[in-house]
């Protein structure tokens, strides 16, 4: 996962992290999607706990999360807004994720993604991550149908 | 709710925000809370639908929510980071909110927030906001019991 950077806006920069990410989900590739970690992360995700702190916690999230899949993992990302300093930036998109998991469910819903990211030595880096799907509050269950 | 932001760093003036962001929820001081929400903010909110955009639709929720509540909104902030650029920001935090409904139930939980902010004409504004709770993938409930 190489982001050229060479002319490229930061605003452009940030979309091809996420764009990358999209590839690396694809392929299940842990390390790559990592790499653009910063080591002291703070995720809030869409499954307990509260919150990770630190990339190692992404990265045991992540094999649990590609652990639970059959197959591929699609993932579609729909209206990404960046909004970006030389240096600080945040972004944020909904994306769609479907496919099969091993216990034979079948996932199929949206989520709402924010970032905040920071530029290391001359690097973005997702420094917080926010991921989640909104709940009911009468049945107090996961809004797991909507759609944009 | 003014923010006097003189001799101030910029983390300083979103940690202000954010404090009279709690005044003004223990107010239930709906155009304080709108004040500082840019015209064009995206919301992603803890309960449906996926996404508000607009400042209204802000307002509208404030009113919905605020008449859930007979009495006070208890809402204690926590572990709050702030990353700032000179007009780019991003911020997230805990809260704890609680409170009896005008239906007879208590509400006692934790919630995540990230906020993305721009400093425009001077002032610091919202323009991105992101509340939720986990949810557990077993029951497919939204997981309100978790503490920090």
């Amino acid at each position: 996962m190489t982001t050229a950077s060479s002319g490229m806006t930061n605003a452009d920069q940030i979309r091809a992290l996420i764009e990358d990410r999209v590839r690396a989900i694809a392929d299940k590739d842990i390390e790559a999607l990592v790499a653009r970690v910063a080591p002291g992360v703070i995720s809030f995700d869409a499954l307990p706990p509260l919150r990770r702190i630190g990339s190692e916690a992404i990265r045991a999230r992540l094999q649990e999360w590609f652990g639970w899949y059959d197959g591929p993992i699609g993932y579609e990302v729909r209206d990404l807004r960046v909004t970006t300093s030389d240096d600080i930036a945040f972004a944020h998109f909904l994306y769609h994720v479907a496919g099969k998991m091993t216990n034979g469910k079948a996932v199929d819903m949206w989520v709402r993604t924010t970032m905040g990211l920071q530029k290391i030595d001359g690097v973005w880096v997702i420094a917080h991550e926010h991921n989640s799907v909104p709940f009911d509050a009468e049945s107090g269950k996961a809004s797991l149908d909507l759609t944009p």
